[in-house]
């Protein structure tokens, strides 16, 4: 699939509602359970969301289209903990709706034309990006973790599910 | 985490919801894509919940709590085929909406206590079974088709995130 910018938004705006459906008023044990290890509970990866509205894509997608230097913040993969620090999981939910319009609106606030979405940055990391790899990372960012909440709460019923395990794609089975 | 119904339910009930967000309104190419081959397309993924609220879950729960044989009806992999032929997304998306709350009211409407959650069927495949392990899988299921519709949606820009890709652990990344 070709990148297309009136593609992308939908799918873009919808993403705090999928999460908010998925996660709202649930039981803590789901909202607070990992994978095990330092891995993310769905509670941090919400806040992790809201940090990237704040630090990574349109910062980045300014930093492309400004005058100043192409070079990148790095992002800070631990910046979720400071993000949810004393917040609840209602309140994390309507930070990243807030943001996400706003950042949204930002975006259509510009006149981005084909030509533009070849305009370039530089990732600390990565390197040469365009305008075009970063908006669609944005998008593939938002089903990366839509598909790790799903995943982390599948994970709590491991044992639950007895023998069907073998048939749940989400927990390694065959389907 | 052990399987409780009354932490359980909250997730079943909301899974319409999570899935109707995430695809609603969407440009048929995110409806219609698959991940190759033989795949499915988010389309067919929700064709195929359609059929399992009407042939999988309560159907089964109606066996082991019944009175008369234990043996499960097979489960038709093929029988989202049928189940979307002729129809829209959003006539699928309502159908799996009420549907589901049919279903979960028909659940609620049994006193399951924990003792009638050992109860047993058998799976034409996994042999016995627990009531526990069907609700369990019930839910794990709804997760795993959450899971695929994110993979199959980001595979779409497998190659318009460019050098992303290497981040993004929905496209095999290491994030």
């Amino acid at each position: 699939m070709q990148f297309e910018l009136e593609k992308a938004i939908p799918v873009l705006e919808r993403t705090p509602l999928v999460i908010e459906s998925l996660l709202y008023g649930l039981d803590d044990e789901w909202i607070y359970s990992n994978e095990g290890g330092d891995s993310w509970t769905p509670f941090e990866i919400v806040a992790h969301l809201v940090h990237g509205e704040k630090t990574d894509w349109i910062p980045r997608t300014q930093i492309i289209l400004g005058e100043g230097s192409k070079e990148f913040t790095p992002f800070d993969m631990e910046g979720h903990i400071k993000e949810g620090r004393g917040k609840t999981l209602p309140q994390l939910l309507d930070e990243f709706k807030v943001l996400r319009k706003e950042n949204l609106a930002q975006l259509k606030a510009v006149e981005i034309s084909p030509d533009l979405l070849n305009n370039t940055g530089i990732h600390p990391v990565l390197g040469e990006v365009t305008l075009r790899h970063l908006l669609a990372a944005w998008v593939v960012h938002d089903m990366t973790h839509i598909h790790q909440i799903s995943r982390v709460m599948a994970k709590q019923y491991d044992e639950a599910v007895g023998p069907w395990k073998q048939f749940m794609g989400v927990l390694g089975g065959r389907r």
